[in-house]
Formats: structure tokens, C-alpha cells, sequence
């Protein structure tokens, strides 16, 4: 048997989990403004320097700064105005001693000048003349060549998950096209189970029950950065499910079986996952609840994770090692995932020995959050709904205290 | 002048801004799977009830509960084991008193039987006969038809942003297409700026720079849930832009303008936005840094927002008024934007009067998130990549201290 543990806490299970896990998606390039989520494959250097030009970062006057020198409300400065700096273009003026030029915010300096004067620093004195009230240092209130960033430099790490922000820095420098991130990967989904029907039945049969983990998964894969595959639902038969999965295998990146919730039912998913390559099923079973049963594999480099039945254990187990194991893979350097802070609206008790993860609602009180557990049995999945994420009840903790601060990993 | 007042508090100046936002989206039906993250118009009710049947929580023996009462180790229960309940199908065989049938987890509960034995409580004794070493109440490890939910529950109400886990439990009751929701919110974006190009533009001219806020804003409107549309870079000319909002304004449900950096075109978008019809511009600068001079304006119901040029105050004063609008375009019952909370790794000078966004990165420390200012003058971009969200220093507060817990709004 190759599993090396038996039952260890979820954040040693991922941890050795992954270690094994050294498949990767490839590089494929893809349009910046479309890149929101994606994770950078190889560090962008910058082509250029931003900005290209001396800027103005005041509306006000484009000086020489030794004109000013002293100057002050009793005993201004006098300049003339020699004209202004019209925007997007270069000035057609050049700033000699004793003279101004008008420039706005993001006004390229003229020639001859070194710095700009706040407007509110001057008042007008005649026609095309103004009073100076404030020394201004040289390079006082112009943003330089290259301060934003130099031409060459690391603008996105490789690894790096784009926000925003960096969509927009991006294009500031002209990087339109050709952004190379990881191919989004491919994770095949699968149910198991007799009792499992598709979700678009319309008569149940007695006994029968929609597959709600597939769609789950999907979505929460999808959320996650991967691109969601339903496999299907695949009869308790050892033979039906080697055929889906090996048929499955070469063309996705992770599979994720849902197992019938029968104990030979679990015990049939690790037997075939074995069966597909090496090493195997790694860890059957985590120190935590909901989800103990949990089977997490590797084959050939690649991820394969078997889940219990349970549409709650599964979601949670799919949240502590399906997102992670997608962040992996796409070598991301942050986890998608938000952890969040809250204090407890009731005691929570739990037992030493096992980490709980409590499903909770979220609300704000007197400016704090609060979390407040969903309660219901764990088995049923409308508990879920309008649930924001899973408080954490650590390892040695036997329970949290009401008003206390826990630690809320969010959906 | 249509302004009721001049420079609020951010949080004052969203809430009397979004009172005047009476404008939604029309609700549109789509399919389920395709429903993450979107926000739910009308309240679902569910067609039937879940479980439809009677299941068993575990794996052990379908029995008729005083068949065992008063088994004990000692002194325990000898059933007949009449069959095996097939998992998906109703049982062929009945329970009867003194008798048993195996089931596991997730199947359907026999006729005559009323509870369920762990099989964890019972030892084989001869061939079809088992002992029952404990005794079950009625009811016991059996879920009742309706417990998850009942036919006719409210089980989604309107408002509700579809997370992973709803998505599974509305397929769990078949329910697979024409869910409603409300349209995404079309939110146009404008450049404004005789200085701004298109980010395609190669060779730069001297004074010139490429558009960083309409891409910035597109990614944080797609994040926020909406349709971005780029409307353009306007030239510093009123017709321009009025033309250009006008033609806009019918088919969009948000208008966003980013000015031009100068006081006078800033003053420009607030004539231009009034213009376009009542009530018009109602704040004109808030208490914040960065971003004070945000024009938020309603017009005809929907909303309008003039940001600064400065991309990180565009980026600050955009998830603080655009994402919220987006939320209460949408009716949606949560924000999307998450907060969190981190230690500052070093002391954060701020004044009183206005409230503080610093971008700020986080990082885990002894099991803690800290938080640690993302130092640049205000108007460099790449100081915000890499930043995971922006610390809240409020607004009278002069500054926080190293250690102590300050709230971080992510990106």
C-alpha cells in the first residue's frame, strides 16, 4: 500500500500532498485586458520607462527653482509668464531665469525648467506677471524619468494572480497582447453513486437523489481559476469508474471523484485511483470535520482527490484541498482564497484532536464582524446557502468562546 | 447648483449618493450552472421537498426501534437480517419486528422500519442474525422526508449573490434553468485627457501617456459583476464628452468618467454631467485621500461617477463608490468587496478630518496578518501592483500604530 499516513491534520495532508503534485498547465498567451484573475508564467520586464517625461504632479507654474529662491509673503518672487505648457504635447516655450510657464497636472515640463510652483504658492501680480510666495526645491513636485518604473525592470513576478491594478499598469506600458499566464487548468469532475441522478431528472424515482457535488465543485473550481469539466455520474462499479477516469486523465490537469457515501463505496474510489499510476492515494483520511474520509492522490504528477459523499463534507474538503491543489497548479503565489477575521456570536464547541470547519453566517456589529454558526445536521446542504464561509476550531482547541476571535476562511 | 453638499465623509457621501440610485437592471433567466456570483431578482421557492424519502445518515441495519430497546453489550438485541437495501431504489423487503436489513449511508428506509442501527453497534452472530448492542430511538440516524427543505420554502431570496454551494443545492431540487437574476449592469467607461492615448499606441509623442483608468476599471467593474464597455478617450472639449455620455447613457446602466488631471477639467465633467439631466452632480469632493475631487452624480435614477486622472486615486475612489453602486445596481443583499482585518507592521501617519487609503500589502506572521504600506508618491501605478487592498485609516484618526489592528477593504 502506498499511502505513507494514515490521518494527519488538513494543512499537513495538503502540504506533503502537494509536494508530489509537479504537474503543470502550459504557458499560453493571452489579451491584457481579458487577464483579470490569471497567473503570470514567466516575470514581464518593462519595454520602456514610465513616464517617458518630466510631469507636472500640480496645476501651477513651471519655474527654474533658483527664481525662487527666498521668496516669501512679504517679500515675493517676481516671474514672467511666458506662456503655457498645453497637454500631450511638448512645450513650444522655453523657461528662462526669472520666468514661468503655466503647466497643469501631468503637463510635461518645458525646457529650462526644474520645477513646478503650486498655484496656490503665487497670486497673479500684472499682466503676465505672478507673485512667487514659496521657495520651490529643483525636481520639487515633478515626477522624473523612470520613477514610476525604469525601462528593463520586473514590473509582474512570475507567479503573480492579476488584480486590477495590474491590468491597468500593464497596458500603461503599452502591453496589449501576448501575456504569458497558465493555461486555466482542466479539472474533471465526477459522482458516483446508484442512488445518484442528473440534476435535470425531473421524476425521482424512490430512493434516487440529484447530484448536487459535480455542480458544487464546478463552480467552486471556476472560482477558483480552473477551467471545470463534468465528467458525469458514474455507477458503483470499479470497471465503469477506471474506464471514465483513465479516459479523462490525459487531457485534464486534476480529476476529483465524489464518492458514493457507503464505506465500500470510498474504499472502491481509492482502489481505482491506485490503479490508474503512481504513487497513488497518499492520504486516505484527514483529521478534520466534516470530511474525514477524504482520499488525496497523485498520478503521474498530476492531482486526484476523492471526496466524501456528503455535499457538505465535500465542500468543505474541496475548499481546504481542491482550491489549493488549483493554485498549485497554476503556481500562483498568492492563494485565491480570503481568510478573514470574526468574533463569535455563541460558543462553538468542537474536540480536541480534529480541526472543525463551521459553516457561519457573517454580520457586523458595532463595526466588528461577528460570525454565527449555521446550525443543522451536517448532511444537508441548504444549511450552506446564505452561509459565508467556514470558521476554523484549531486542532488543540476543544471549542471557541462566544466574543472570542476566530478565523473564518470565506467561500 | 444642484449640489447638496460639498465634501462628506465616504461613507455619508455613498449612502445619500445610492438613496437617488432608483434605476435596476431588468431580470433576465439563465441556467444555473452558469449563475456564480450572479444576484438572484426574485425569491425561489422549492418545487418539492428534500429528501423526497426517508435516508439513512450512516451505514449499520434498518430496524423497527423497540425491536431493540433495553440491548446493552451484555444483554443484546438478536435480529434477523431480512435483505439488503439496494442504494437508489425503494427496499423490496419489509421490517418487521425482531428483524433487520442492512443499509448504507444515503439509502432509502424500508417499509416497517423506523430507525437505523450504526453497524458500528451490532456483531454478526450466525448466518442472516446480527446483535444489536445498543438500543435506537425512533427516528434515530434517519433523515425525515422535508428536513433539508420543504416543499414551498423560500430557499434563495431575492438579492442573494449565488455562491458555489446554492448552485449545488438549486440542482439538488432540479432546479436547472430560468433561474432569475438581474442583468449584469452595463457600466460605460470614459478617458478623458488631450494627454491620454489608447494603451495600443506604440510610439509614444512627448507629453503624451497612455490610458491606465478605463482597463483599471473595466477588471474592477468585471470583478463587481458587471458588463464594462469602453467608451473611449474624450478629447478636453465639453461637446466631446457630452456627446460622447449622451449617446452612451440610454443603453448603459452606469456612467463612468475619468477626468483630465487639471482643476479646469475636472470642473468640465461636473458642467458636462449636469447637463445631462436631473438631478445631477449631488457630491463634489469627498473627505478622503486619495481622491478627494470625486464628482458622484445620479441622473434619470442611474448613476454617474467623475473620477480624478490620477490612476491610484481612480482606483481607491472607484472601490469605494463604483463597486458599491454596482452592488446596489444589482439589488444584491452582500457587498462583494471583502474586509479584513491585519496588524500594521509599521506606524501609518494620516490627519483627522479625512479618511486614509493606503495600499497596502499582507503577509502571514506567528499565524497573523499583518499589513505593510506600499510606499510611492500617490500617482505611481506600480506602487499598487502587488498591493492586496487598501488600509482604512478613519477620519478621526491621526494615524495608527505599529501592531495595533487596522481594517484592510481587498481589491
Amino acid at each position: 500500500m502506498p499511502e505513507f499516513f494514515q490521518v494527519l491534520p488538513p494543512d499537513d495532508a495538503r502540504a506533503q500532498w502537494l509536494e508530489h503534485v509537479t504537474h503543470r498547465p502550459e504557458i499560453e498567451a493571452i489579451s491584457t485586458l481579458q487577464a483579470l484573475g490569471r497567473v503570470i508564467a514567466q516575470a514581464v520586464t518593462s519595454p520602456e520607462a514610465l513616464p517617458a517625461f518630466q510631469r507636472s504632479t500640480v496645476d501651477g507654474y513651471a519655474v527654474q527653482a533658483a527664481s525662487t529662491y527666498g521668496a516669501s509673503d512679504t517679500l515675493p518672487a517676481y516671474l514672467r509668464v511666458v506662456g503655457e505648457v498645453p497637454m500631450g504635447q511638448a512645450s513650444q516655450v522655453e523657461v528662462q531665469t526669472a520666468q514661468a510657464a503655466l503647466i497643469h497636472t501631468g503637463g510635461m515640463l518645458p525646457p529650462g525648467a526644474d520645477a513646478v510652483v503650486m498655484v496656490e504658492h503665487t497670486q497673479p501680480f500684472a499682466d503676465e506677471e505672478i507673485e512667487v510666495l514659496r521657495p520651490v526645491a529643483p525636481g520639487e513636485n515633478v515626477l522624473q524619468v523612470g520613477e514610476d518604473v525604469t525601462l528593463g525592470a520586473e514590473i509582474v513576478p512570475a507567479g503573480h494572480r492579476l488584480q486590477p491594478q495590474d491590468i491597468g499598469a500593464l497596458l500603461a506600458l503599452g502591453i496589449t497582447d501576448d501575456l504569458p499566464v497558465r493555461r486555466k487548468p482542466r479539472v474533471s469532475l465526477f459522482s458516483t453513486g446508484d442512488e445518484v441522478v442528473s440534476p435535470d431528472t425531473q421524476s425521482l424515482q424512490p430512493g434516487q437523489i440529484r447530484d448536487i457535488n459535480s455542480s458544487a465543485m464546478y463552480a467552486l473550481s471556476t472560482q477558483a481559476g480552473a477551467e471545470a469539466l463534468l465528467g458525469g455520474i458514474i455507477p458503483d462499479q470499479p470497471e465503469a469508474l477506471y474506464a471514465a477516469l483513465v479516459e479523462a486523465f490525459e487531457t485534464s490537469d486534476m480529476l476529483v471523484v465524489t464518492a458514493g457515501s457507503s464505506v465500500s463505496a470510498r474504499d472502491m474510489t481509492a482502489d481505482v485511483i491506485n490503479r490508474l499510476g503512481a504513487p497513488g492515494v497518499l492520504v486516505h483520511g484527514v483529521a478534520a470535520r466534516p470530511g474525514k474520509p477524504t482520499i488525496l492522490a497523485v498520478v503521474d504528477g498530476k492531482p486526484v482527490i476523492g471526496l466524501p459523499g456528503n455535499p457538505v463534507s465535500a465542500l468543505v474538503m474541496y475548499s481546504l484541498f481542491g482550491v489549493p491543489a488549483i493554485t498549485h497548479l497554476l503556481g500562483a503565489d498568492v492563494p485565491l482564497q480570503v481568510r478573514t477575521h470574526a468574533r463569535l456570536a455563541v460558543n462553538v464547541p468542537s474536540a480536541a484532536g480534529r480541526e472543525d470547519y463551521v459553516p457561519v453566517r457573517l454580520f457586523e456589529r458595532d463595526g466588528e464582524t461577528w460570525a454565527e454558526p449555521v446550525f443543522g445536521k451536517s448532511n444537508l446542504i441548504f444549511t450552506l446557502v446564505g452561509a459565508a464561509g467556514l470558521l476554523k476550531v484549531s486542532l488543540d482547541a476543544t471549542g471557541l468562546y462566544e466574543g472570542s476571535w476566530g478565523e473564518v476562511v470565506l467561500f
